[in-house]
Order: structure tokens, then C-alpha cells, then sequence
């Protein structure tokens, strides 16, 4: 069937309305008009081909909240009128060791990527949230909990639980110390998730000026990372560090702020390597340095039943579709708080 | 008391027989006559002080098997006549959470190394088991099983823990996939301790013609990492991998062959920074680097009883402590088969 979607159709174009044709319900299958989708960095990676992984057109978008219209015949789980979410999979091989465990984002085979990847149906590229409507497998698809403001839960999707799943995957725990490097989409995400934890959390910023938003998402302390004394002063005290920064840094100053025992985990990946790590205090302090991508169905799942019961949101700004490059641009600059959810209704297609 | 020791008097000059004098036997002491010594890489570096932390005099060795003959009025664990064996501490704060979780190796306030040490008693430094005997805190001597040939017990004191401890705290079980990387006086206790306990060793060295010896000692694959075929064709296949090279590499090959959720474990230090790791497969795996030092007396202690069960010894090669020297620039050259170990009662002092 034939919808509007925001299309990039190479790798300089702006991406603009244009029709796409997706795929007709299947038995599983769950249709859904786009409410709202949040606006990943990795979109606009992709958009531009920076991950030199395009296959154009391309539709980005893999922060999806909508409604059901339409599920197929098999589909158990779903009726028409609910309000769920779909993030980073939408399918799986099913069968290996780590679908089997219900950790689809290791699947052996890889997992279907929302937008550009390969639909294991038709064998035809992927369509991502940038849309009136996605159709997905309802195994891929997680319920909303009815009290949260649906354009804040978009980001959940992906951001959210990119952080959840380490925070969980890890076993932090009420009391712990979980430092949060970065307040950025996922960074602010990882500060609101593991203070509701009941976890003492430590923000480490090289912008000093995002203290005051950070004890307001949660934040019991605030570290100023460019300041020796101020790292110095916190050796040593935090049970794992959940390390949102993409670009190449310094991973020293983090592994000397663990704990002996404590974990960094790296959830963004840098163009260029970071510097690398001193060996001698992971020796030392037995130090772990871990890496952790998105999180499976059923942690999504958990994620937004917490958010539910806690109440949190994504923290965003709303913008019509046709503000995308807009919104591009101002994601270049770390000039978003903290996320940018795209109204499918206020878009003129 | 005085007794006789091989004494580096600077950093230049030869060690040689010397007297020394050890404190009294305190309440809770041990005195150990010195039979064996392990002749560990740690000992050569500070006897030269290319740590740049040494004092002198100074009496290297913390691989040390003997026999108690005397012990102090509080002593209940040890008599005289017994064989026991001390390794790379000899006390440590036993306040911190880390004493009191019997994980010394961790302790906050540091632990009192075996030799080079500062004693918590004296004040002095602490004298190593290059000597006739060694006067240490019951807590800190272990039990030596009565089967097994004590020259090459000595090694397992700390060459031994040092792998033993990664294996247990990493939960390695039978049927893990472990991978060694390096066939040298650590890799070679890590295959015999993995292999023993069940786990399907593959040991990585760039040195094919060791290949025959990692079989002998329980190696069920052996890989010459310098040969990318026989890399690519293990990729993904290590539960864990305890890599104990020291000298400075190139980490990535090892990553690659962890399977998702794999852990490469680093026991030794290098003098320059490792080439820095990438984070994509990380990240996409969920792979750890882990750092381990040594292990507790606990850990010892069981490791030493898992070896009495399983007729578990290093691979010696034994010396009087006049050959000392030879020892050392032998092992520059990486030629021993696995570990020298001084005789004591063959050395004239």
C-alpha cells in the first residue's frame, strides 16, 4: 500500500515528503499510523550515508509511537486502536541461541533493522517511522502504558533503552553509584532511568552548564570532567559508568572514577578510536570496560512498563516533518533538549 | 634473626648471597625454611627497578614453598614440620570491604607485598623468599597438599592464582570455550588450570613450534595468531579468553574471537599502551575487557587444594640460587620451560 514518508533519495538531498509503497499485512502483522517518531543521531548518519551503509531511497526513523489500524489475522496480542511502539528490530532469524533467549540484538543472523535493513519477507529495504504508517511483525511490537505523554515516549524506543539494557544487563541495583558521561539523547535518558532505580547518580559533563538540567532529571552530584580536581575528588566511587559520549575521548579519567569491580560501559561508537585505555589500573582495580547495543524486545518491554509506573519521558522538542533538516542541522551542534520527536500530524505530507 | 638471602644491593650489580635480618617471630607468625623459589618476571624488573619503585637492599621472590619450623604462641593453623607456601602478600589492612570479603589482592589501603613491601609491623621492608627462610602472618600462609612435587608448586603461588583467579571469579565452568593467549609461565598454568577444569582450551601463540607442548598440556585447539586465516576461522568462538602477554598488542584479534557476551581478561601490564581497541564489536557484541591481579589467599588456597586433586604442578626448571643471574637473562629471551624455580638446599650461600 502506498503512504507519504520523509525520504532522503541520496546522499545530499534534503529529505522531503514523497510516496513509498509498504508491504500488504501480513498474518502476523500489526499496521500502525505514526503518531510520533523521535529523531535519532543515527538518522541522520544514515541520511547522509556517513556509515557509507545506505541503500537509497532511505526512510529514517526507529522511535515509533502509533496507533493500531489494522493487524492480521494471527496477530494475538494487538487490537485495533492501541497505542504501541516499535524501535530499532523488527525482525530476527528467531532461531539462534540469542533470539532464543529473548536477546533478538545479538541474533547470529543479525537482526532486521527498522529502516535499511533487509525485510526477511519481501527481501526489499526496510521503511523506518519518518511516515503515516509502519507495518511490523507483532513480535516486534511493545505496548505504551496509557499515562505518558505519547511524543516524550518516542525516544524510549531507542535511546532509552540503549541505557536501560546496560543498566539491567549489569545488575544496577538501589543504592549503587552509576555515573552518566554526557547529557545528551541517551546520556539525560540514562540519568532519569538509573535515579529512578533508586541509584546515586553522578552526571560527568564538559559543559558546566548543564548542572542545574541535570539535578532536575535526577542527578544527585555533578562532575565537571574537564576539571582535574574535580575528577580527582571522585575516585574511585562509582559502581559503573555508562558511557554516552560518541565521539573519541579519553577513557582514563572514567576507569579512575570505578570502584574496584566497576564496569564502563561504551554505548556510543567513535569515528576515530579513543586514545587507548591505561591498562594498569583495570589490572589494579580488576576494571571492566564493556560495550552494550540498544536492548531486546523484552527489555523495551520492561523499559516503558517502568516509565509507566515512574512516570518518566523523554524530555524533547516537537517539530512538523517538514523541520527535519532543521532539526538536523541543530543536532550537529548539541543544540536539542534532549531529543526531537517528529509530529506526524502537524507534517504536511 | 639473621639469616642468608640473594640480595640486590642497586640496580646494577648481580644479586648476591648476603645476611639479612628478619623480624622476630610475632604472635601469629609463621617462620618457614625456604625450600623452593619461583623465579617470577616481577622479581627480574624490580631487582633492576625498571618499575622505578624498588628499595634496596633488596630480596626478590614471592613463589615460595618451605617448610614451618617455628611458630608463634597464637599460631593454630600451622605446626612445625608442616610444608606451606607464601605468595605475593603478606598482609594487607583486613578492615577494608575488600579484607573483609577475604579479597586482599583489592585491599584499600594496599596490601603488604612479600617483598619491597613495607611491613606493617616493622615498618622495614619486607624481605622476599630468594632466602634461607621467611617470617610471615599465619593468615597469609597457605597449605601445601602433601602429593604433589613441591619444586613445582612453587610457580602455582603466584603465576597460578594469577590465572586461577580470573577463571573462578569469571565463572569459567566444564564445556566453556577458554581461549590462552601467550605459552609462558602464566599461559601455561592458565592451560593446565582451564583444561582441568573442564573447560575446551585454545591456546594463541605466535609461536607454532609450542604448539606441540600446549596439547601435552591439556590444549584441545592451538591457534598461531599471527596467522589471520587461522584467526578468521575462530572467530566468535571463546566464552573467555585470559590473555597474558605483557609486552604491548594488538588486542582486536582476541575480541574478534570472543563470542557475544565474551570477556578478553588482561593479567599483565605492558610497558607502552596496547594499540587502542575498537569499540564496534564491543558494542555490537557486548564483548569485556577485564583486568585481574593475582588473586586472594582464599583464591590460593583452593587453587592450591584444586592442584593436590588433579596432580596439578608448573613445568620447572630447577636452579641453584647462584645461577641466578643466567636465570634472569635466560628469561629475557623468553627460554624456560615454563617457570625457574630456585633450589634452596642446593645453594650455596
Amino acid at each position: 500500500m502506498k503512504i507519504n514518508a520523509l525520504v532522503a533519495h541520496d546522499a545530499n538531498a534534503p529529505l522531503a515528503s514523497a510516496p513509498i509503497t509498504l508491504r500488504s499485512v501480513q498474518h502476523q502483522d500489526v499496521k500502525i499510523e505514526v503518531l510520533y517518531c523521535g529523531v535519532c543521531h543515527s538518522d541522520l548518519h544514515m541520511a547522509r550515508n556517513e556509515w557509507a551503509v545506505s541503500r537509497y531511497p532511505l526512510v529514517p526513523g526507529h522511535e515509533i509511537v502509533g496507533k493500531v489500524v489494522e493487524v492480521g489475522a494471527g496477530v494475538t496480542r494487538f487490537s485495533t486502536g492501541q497505542i504501541v511502539g516499535v524501535g530499532v528490530m523488527v525482525d530476527s532469524c528467531r532461531e539462534c541461541n540469542f533470539c532464543q533467549a529473548q536477546e533478538e540484538q545479538y541474533c547470529e543472523q543479525d537482526f532486521t533493522a527498522t529502516y535499511n535493513g533487509i525485510d526477511r519477507y519481501t527481501g526489499q529495504s526496510t521503511w523506518g517511522g519518518y511516515a503515516q504508517n509502519v507495518i511490523v511483525d507483532q513480535d516486534f511490537v511493545i505496548s505504551v502504558p496509557d499515562n505518558l505523554p505519547l511524543a516524550g515516549v518516542a525516544p524510549l524506543l531507542c535511546a532509552g533503552v540503549t541505557v536501560w539494557s546496560p543498566l539491567r544487563h549489569f545488575t544496577v541495583k538501589a543504592g549503587d553509584r552509576v555515573g552518566v558521561v554526557g547529557l545528551g539523547g541517551l546520556g539525560h535518558m540514562a540519568v532519569k532511568l538509573a535515579s529512578a532505580m533508586g541509584a546515586e547518580v553522578t552526571l560527568f559533563t564538559t559543559s558546566p552548564q548543564k548542572g542545574a538540567d541535570a539535578y532536575r532529571l535526577g542527578a544527585k552530584q555533578v562532575v565537571v570532567s574537564t576539571d582535574s580536581e574535580q575528577m580527582a575528588a571522585c575516585h574511585a566511587s562509582q559502581d559503573i559508568i555508562i558511557d554516552c559520549v560518541a565521539a573519541a575521548h579519553d577513557l582514563d579519567p572514567y576507569l579512575a572514577a570505578l570502584k574496584t569491580n566497576g564496569r564502563l560501559v561504551l554505548v556510543g561508537i567513535p569515528e576515530t578510536s579513543h586514545p587507548s585505555p591505561q591498562i594498569t589500573p583495570m589490572v589494579f582495580r580488576r576494571l571492566s570496560i564493556s560495550g552494550s547495543s540498544i536492548g531486546s524486545i523484552k527489555e523495551t518491554q520492561e523499559m516503558l512498563d517502568f516509565c509507566g509506573q515512574h512516570s518518566i519521558t523523554s524530555d524533547i522538542e516537537l517539530l512538523p516533518g517538514e523541520e527535519i533538516e532543521n532539526a538536523f542541522r541543530r543536532m550537529l551542534k548539541g543544540d536539542v533538549k534532549y531529543r526531537f520527536v517528529i509530529d506526524m500530524h502537524a507534517t504536511h505530507w
